[in-house]
């Protein structure tokens, strides 16, 4: 058999990649931002932990939920079908056939597909699951690691812009600090990010540094103008 | 034909709940967080408009990017397949005998189906895009309705936890209000999220509230303690 040729990325590293790249541009921004309307870095340090720590909870727990719901979903969905299966065989076969129709086989064929599809039910099933509905079985560890994945690289992504504030008590000062490095662990993990999906590596490193950039320039001139109506 | 029974929530749908959940829970749990640190409502609105206007625009722009890297992928693997299709038609013929191998039908009939199949080169590629790969076409408009949509719910759902500090100058009060209507309408979103996505509506509007009021109680024990500390 020849090796499938299309790139399909890990489900550990879709999670790294959605906590990382809201983790260091988010709080980047709001840090970025607040270092236009007040002078010391304690308070931008504050506000920034207080969004790292609230940013990874509400994804973690949320990356989280979407797994357990999705492992219902599925398995309400299993059942449904072997219901079906019980209940309107005919009407099952029906749809086996409804979907090689599609693709213009002939009735014939499409009656041989049916028909011998039908003798083993189980998988059957598994065919109606996973083409007339699109479901895949998901991994039942999967919700509770991808909330930890999720939740440990938002934190890793947030301390990165946080840490010059950490360090550069006037917030002026720290903002050029962190420019600097997340602008560059942007578009590092944008490069690796493209890489892993199959995208060209420096214009996908770009286009994450681009959204950065304006996160932070909008959050930085929008907190100086409520800063300066006061 | 009998009616398709599962429950598919739209695209739009699916990027409201993306902005809004984020939406109402990070700039909610940040302004917790910071009233544990400062007493002032300014800088806490200051903060959350800073957060507010740096995630929609990091989710909007992020759902953009999604969207247009969905849409790439599928063109270029759209184009390997016509491809692989003219160079090496017995190999992709073999691809189609091992999917339905799979599903345990006879080599006889397995045959049939892949000369049936590739009688028609179009419906062929698409078989294989969807059933093989597992890419529907992608709306080509979806990336910037999808950028919006998200954006716009993320703001929404910021403003009603931010809108007490607004209105409150004494930040500790404010929180109290904030906490009333934000848990409030955390409810009511999970209502109406688990409603759409063909959940159990109260226990999914209970997790939701859960989970904000989670992140929020730690951004505010956190901040108090980095406070505390100074």
């Amino acid at each position: 058999m020849h090796q499938e040729h299309h790139v399909n990325s890990s489900e550990t590293i879709r999670d790294i990649v959605i906590g990382m790249s809201d983790g260091l541009t988010v709080p980047f921004a709001l840090a970025a931002g607040l270092s236009g309307a007040v002078n010391a870095s304690d308070i931008v340090v504050t506000a920034g932990m207080a969004e790292i720590v609230a940013g990874s909870i509400a994804m973690g727990l949320g990356g989280f939920l979407a797994g357990k719901t999705d492992l219902d979903h599925y398995h309400s969905e299993l059942k449904r079908e072997y219901d079906e299966v019980e209940r309107l065989p005919e009407q099952e076969q029906e749809e086996v056939k409804q979907i090689f129709a599609e693709f213009g086989l002939s009735t014939d064929l499409q009656q041989q597909i049916a028909n011998e599809m039908s003798k083993d039910k189980d998988k059957w099933i598994e065919f109606m699951m996973r083409y007339e509905l699109g479901l895949e079985r998901p991994d039942p560890k999967r919700a509770k690691k991808s909330a930890l994945t999720i939740g440990a690289s938002y934190i890793v992504g947030g301390i990165i812009p946080l840490s010059p504030y950490i360090f550069i008590h006037d917030a002026t000062e720290a903002l050029s600090g962190s420019c600097i490095i997340t602008l560059i662990a942007l578009f590092i993990f944008g490069y690796f990010k493209s890489k892993l999906t199959g995208q060209p590596p420096v214009s996908g490193a770009i286009k994450v540094v681009v959204i950065g950039a304006l996160a932070a320039g909008a959050a930085f001139l929008l907190a100086r103008a409520i800063n300066n109506n006061h």
